[in-house]
């Protein structure tokens, strides 16, 4: 079968000289979630899974992506003309060893180099010379018709009563954290820390509150750059208050290049090859974001923010489970009514800007699917038996959440009771956990598995991660992870989700999942222990524990937090949710 | 004052044009404990701390230490000429700093190569040139008069129904994994490595089992390289019939030297830079000891063995402890009698070789000294109160034991008593963890830490160690480490000690301490789960458990674990030590 864009594609590389192409899924930016705009390898490809590799030669096409999505993405490639290479299965050559079999010597590999970061070009490279690449072309460019319009979204102001620091306060810790690298100015590609420094925020990609843009931070001036249409008179002015100088989005190239004598610092995984390859005059320092971690530790303000944000958050999910509770047995309501019912209920809250990342709300097993997307196809009624899973969340001005709660909805068998039970504990351990300063969430994570490794349980990812402060839903560095991806310990301000579950394939799926900030607990002769604040306040089905299962402590842990949920949310209800409310946290 | 060693040191140093000298406090092969023949920093500098390095110049002298050592270091140093360095305390040079701050850029740095190891020179290294160092002068030898002889102890073989595997076998796999990495042949340099590889034992070092060798596995030969006279007829038979040449000890640089064109594994860590010098002629592979982790890693005749050694030492243990128990009140028993009276039990026992560390056994706040060391001087008679904290253990031919008790003399505080069951608590957590396979004992640290954290107290040191088999004491690379020091995840057959503890300072030290060996638990869709077996059986002291600070589970562990106890050892005993064992076991 033929694929006229590859035909056109392979043309277009013809005529550049270019014998092998790739089209990764990375956006100019290194986001986790990129606009339709970037999404040329899908478009080629049909593969629509959110990871995955194109490469193109004159005479073969490959498509390499993880487990995940193995399945998903044999159906799709049929017919594509593409090959789907499963990465790291025994025996499957990686792209760039593939490239090395495939291309000649004096081969020429090209690739739009902005959506390559500098350390995966670093990596690509390795047994090729730098001659054997083309960075500069956006081959997509014209041979993508109808190519999604690039996004130009409008631009506003995060106000500081939510952002709690000043763009002018962020600058000056960023400037002097470069300074004690050697460095004298800064360019940052990474959309969520640009928004963040800037207390601007956008919508230039679904559930997302950024914008596209660049930055540079000299030691004497800061520029943003970023389509100028996007900014309405009150924003451009507050970039004239904060010294901001503002040049277009297009412009960052000109700049760049004419920079000279500079120490310039950036971040080699979130910056592209292209904005490095600008900076000739120059020394190159490379680092982890400065910004990355700045943002991960929010401030006394965010965090203020973040718990009356949360209280707001549960109050609409309330009102949204209590409304499905009550009549999915009168009427029909679809896991797609779910979603529309709870989002519903949260765009009622003042400041609400949208749903935070697409809801899973799964019901019996495809609860047991960890990131379940319902659609008109494949959608369950509700109905009496097993579990509802809903994990969902909304951006707002003052904060952006995440939640999951499963609730039983009429019959579940000992087996689920067990697990939601052994999650539970999981929730728990982590919870009540105290730990010296300079402890890895890394290591925490171990806590959290501990009951349900017990009974030879486990889940196939980390237990938790940062979440944006009306920004992104997942952020770094922070996090609960299962492998060791860095030695940062958690600190005082950050926040993270605890979020284990069980998950059995065909049958069930379960999780819990609430917000925590990390605080101080004391200090003593041993030294300074932190704890966990948890900032979500919703019931935890207490039809589906076994209390039998618990021990003392989780018992009163599980009693108090159902008081202080009832507490906290009952002054913002009426009578009835009030009752309802009595029932779902009554002591156990 | 006039520090006359350090008077013919620089007389020395004069004469062969040396600027500075470093005295380490390693032997030959860089081993944890060392021969007094090495004990040459303590000579010189009368600092006897097991870590420390001494270096002396033409005008000055420094001694470098670690926290556990800064008050007996500034005692000792009184009036020998050496100024104290504080290790890793703020503003304090480290040595190479110190060094490269005193020493002309031309001049000359020596010491004697074959105690500094291959990573530790590139470590100095930094900043100087290879012109700087003479790394092939043992000044002590002309210095230190009255100098302990070269240890020259007999050797003799670890027979095969102990050490369960051949030489043989042994060195096939050795070469099997030196291939792997692309090399021919393989100097080993680490004493307890090479016992291991050839099932041959010693005592050339105090309470270990090793003997001073070097070992060259090539692939058509192998040869050991050790004082001839410390082998009987029947040991050179053994060499004769295993195909192993026998060369002496001094010969290695010989052999080294006239090797060509061969491709070398050793571990830099393990390996003295003089022995990597040697080799101008042939290309080194540096990785870490191969021997190391096939050591690491019990076979199933080594774990028979070792739980019928471990049912033995408890045994001994019980006697000696029952003996203080009843004698402590109607003579008197100081510290030091504790150490004589279990010696004296565990050498009844068949196969004992000596014990397998100093013990430590430290009376009401001394044992809260992590390493107490008893003598004639500050030795305690034990009285009624408070705890005894006994940490000991024996080399026999069928393994190597290490175990600690706690036990109230009579009265506790309640403060004890919880901080007693804390970690009872603690070791409970641990022992019955299961994980998946490829978890580190990084990791599973945190699991005894936990109950401890929540109550805000910490433990300076790891949760454990591995073991070696009628061994050193300690063995890598398996533990439960507080810092992360690599990423190798548990095996099944490896071991390891469970030791976590409380210690207040002036007041009082509580640990107790288990051995575990990893095996398997099942294999199910998660994975697969291993999980320790516990090989120590001896009673936990039930009088100072507060057993409702225990959940159902620990309550659980602590009954059955002493179910067991006395099930196993009960046979072994008479009516009067059944009925003690008896009392001692009793449920709560």
């Amino acid at each position: 079968m033929l694929n006229e864009k590859l035909l056109k594609l392979r043309n277009e590389m013809n005529q550049k000289g270019i014998d092998a192409y790739i089209i990764p899924s990375s956006d100019a930016h290194q986001s986790e979630y990129v606009a339709e705009y970037f999404k040329g390898r899908r478009w080629i490809s049909n593969f629509t899974g959110s990871a995955g590799i194109a490469v193109i030669t004159s005479d073969s096409a490959g498509l390499w992506t993880d487990g995940r999505y193995f399945i998903q993405a044999e159906k799709e490639l049929e017919g594509s003309g593409f090959d789907l290479f499963k990465m790291a299965k025994e025996g499957v050559p990686t792209y760039s060893e593939w490239l090395k079999s495939v291309v000649k010597k004096d081969g020429i590999i090209g690739f739009d180099g902005k959506v390559i970061s500098v350390s995966a070009y670093d990596e690509l490279k390795k047994g090729f010379n730098d001659d054997n690449f083309k960075i500069q072309y956006d081959l997509l460019e014209s041979v993508w018709d109808g190519r999604p319009n690039f996004p130009k979204e409008d631009i506003f102001i995060h106000d500081l009563c939510y952002a709690g620091k000043s763009v002018i306060e962020k600058v000056d810790i960023i400037r002097e954290l470069y300074h004690s690298h050697g460095a004298d100015s800064y360019i940052l590609s990474s959309l969520d820390d640009i928004a963040w420094t800037f207390n601007l925020r956008g919508s230039d990609v679904l559930n997302n509150t950024t914008f596209y843009a660049y930055a540079l931070i000299e030691d004497n001036k800061t520029t943003l750059f970023t389509d100028q249409n996007k900014l309405n008179e009150e924003v451009k002015l507050y970039l004239k208050e904060n010294k901001i100088v503002l040049k277009p989005y297009d412009k960052v190239a000109d700049t760049l290049s004419n920079l000279e004598d500079k120490n310039i610092y950036l971040s080699p995984d979130r910056t592209s090859i292209y904005i490095q390859s600008l900076l000739k005059n120059n020394k190159v320092i490379h680092n982890k974001e400065i910004t990355t971690h700045l943002k991960a530790v929010k401030n006394e303000i965010e965090i203020q923010n973040s718990r009356e944000c949360y209280l707001n958050d549960s109050i609409a999910l309330l009102k949204g489970f209590k409304n499905i509770e009550e009549n999915f047995k009168k009427t029909t309501i679809t896991e797609l009514d779910v979603e529309d019912i709870i989002k519903n209920e949260r765009s009622k809250i003042d400041g609400f800007k949208g749903i935070s990342f697409d809801t899973i709300a799964g019901h019996k097993d495809h609860a047991a699917l960890m990131h379940f997307k319902a659609n008109e196809k494949n959608t369950y009624t509700l109905d009496t038996c097993g579990f509802l899973l809903v994990d969902s969340g909304g951006q707002y001005l003052n904060g952006t959440t995440d939640i999951t709660r499963t609730f039983s909805l009429g019959e579940i068998t000992p087996e689920q009771k067990k697990d939601f039970t052994l999650v539970l504990k999981s929730v728990i351990t982590l919870s009540r956990a105290k730990f010296l300063k300079g402890t890895t969430g890394y290591k925490l994570d171990m806590l959290a598995r501990y009951p349900l490794w017990l009974e030879g349980i486990d889940y196939k990812c980390g237990t938790g991660h940062g979440v944006g402060f009306f920004l992104n839903i997942h952020e770094g560095p922070q996090g609960f992870s299962v492998k060791k991806t860095h030695d940062l310990p958690l600190e005082i301000g950050m926040n993270l989700t605890i979020e284990p579950g069980v998950y059995k394939e065909g049958r069930h799926g379960i999780r819990t999942e609430n917000t925590v900030i990390v605080k101080k607990a004391f200090t003593n002769e041993n030294g300074t222990f932190y704890e966990f604040e948890t900032i979500s306040f919703f019931p935890i089905d207490i039809n589906s524990i076994d209390p039998s299962l618990l021990n003392t402590d989780e018992l009163k842990w599980i009693n108090s937090y159902h008081t202080a949920t009832f507490n906290k949310l009952s002054p913002h209800l009426n009578a009835d949710e009030i009752n309802w409310l009595k029932e779902k946290t009554k002591q156990i």
